[in-house]
């Protein structure tokens, strides 16, 4: 059977997560039943990351078994008109080989993180941002932000429904970086890991706020880490600013 | 009674347009049911521009007499918080003279088009950009605007049910700008003018877009505005890329 993967957007606000669940609607479902439109027998898809609720992907990756031998750039049209109206968009589908798995053959996961400091409630963004009221200092969520990095126990910032067998992980990039808009300042959170536990990047967003907000110092994010312990973290911030911005592969496969 | 100016951001695609209907939902009927919660007389409201079904606005400006003095931060807050979960946010409140019309006194309407070239629908965007599939050609829709510029008669590119008493215009200004992105190209149009025609950037833009893909010559522009005749306008551009970005005064009310 020839394996395709697929590369996708979607708008996470009307989903009830990623994976498919019996009456809910999820991204995997809408796709699902996308497919099975063109092929009677529903293949199996595997993704290299389950969004939750509300949570975005700007190019989250698939991979699909189809019985027959389609087009990629068809296969691409074809699914995109049978998601409508859904907010899910195939970006790209390429021919893959059989032994590349989205989510195994993943070597790292990219997340973007959009808070917007502002006064009044965003209208055009909305479940798009965290609009945060309060200033928020720049170098202070930096500052806190590199206790982060590198190779931890991250017990701390986990939900406490992660299924991970280990809370170990190695936290390539937490980059925070400050956009003026006429509107306010926009800070984007730009993170990087092979893999992450569940609520890890809102758990960090959540708590560098409270840094850069001055409620937290800096150091107090390493006391927090260092304390491998749940209640030491920090307000988990809501799904609707994070997006699954890419995932990496030895090869890229869309390249 | 003291006459207050709003700074308003809005996502049109829900609403049926700014102007109040009886049974459909609009801007400013769910503005003015907020108000309706403030003060017991339903305050007049009267606005720079009234968008179509599905456009969008950056900085709509309103003005409303209120019979109490209400403190201008307290009022928008109050506002935002009656609106909700409509998509509208009241983003200042000012006090102003009794002579200061939102529409009246208004010297500038600024309108921003998104137009997105890329070959997969918007999910993320989703009537919030015109996605057009086709490779766009920027210098050849700059050329075809430069046309557009200055006092002239807008017939053509006029909708059939516009009611202003003349079809003359002096358009100030018509750019277009491309930025990359990585899903493709988004070209950006900024349209300036004292006052515009129903339709006018929506007509422009759709004619413009045919100018980019090569169907019409930049010349082709010019020979539809001389004919002065509806029927010589290139199709018009759906409403979701329309934004109305902000409204100029002789002295700016929330400066």
């Amino acid at each position: 059977m020839p394996r395709y993967a697929l590369l996708i957007e979607y708008d996470g606000a009307p989903f009830h997560g990623w994976q498919r669940q019996s009456t809910l609607p999820s991204v995997q479902g809408t796709i699902e039943q996308a497919l099975a439109r063109l092929e009677p027998d529903l293949p199996s898809i595997a993704t290299a990351g389950r969004t939750d609720a509300g949570v975005h992907a700007l190019g989250q990756v698939a991979t699909v078994d189809m019985a027959r031998d389609w087009d990629p750039f068809r296969l691409s049209e074809a699914l995109n008109h049978h998601v409508r109206p859904a907010p899910v968009s195939i970006l790209r589908a390429v021919r893959v080989a059989g032994d590349f798995h989205a989510r195994f053959s993943a070597i790292e996961r990219r997340y973007l993180f959009r808070l917007l400091q502002r006064r009044a409630p965003p209208a055009l963004e909305r479940e798009k941002v965290w609009q945060v009221r309060q200033r928020l200092d720049l170098q202070a969520m930096r500052d806190g932000a590199r206790h982060l990095l590198g190779r931890h126990d991250f017990t701390t910032f986990r939900s406490s429904i992660c299924q991970a067998d280990s809370p170990v992980r190695t936290l390539d990039r937490l980059e925070v970086t400050a956009l003026a808009r006429p509107d306010g300042t926009e800070f984007r959170f730009d993170v990087r890991a092979r893999s992450f536990l569940h609520n890890q990047v809102r758990s960090f967003v959540g708590t560098l706020e409270r840094v850069g907000a001055g409620a937290w110092s800096p150091e107090d994010v390493r006391t927090a880490l260092e304390a491998r312990d749940r209640a030491a973290c920090g307000p988990v911030s809501p799904p609707g600013g994070l997006y699954l911005a890419g995932v990496g592969y030895p090869q890229d496969p869309f390249a």
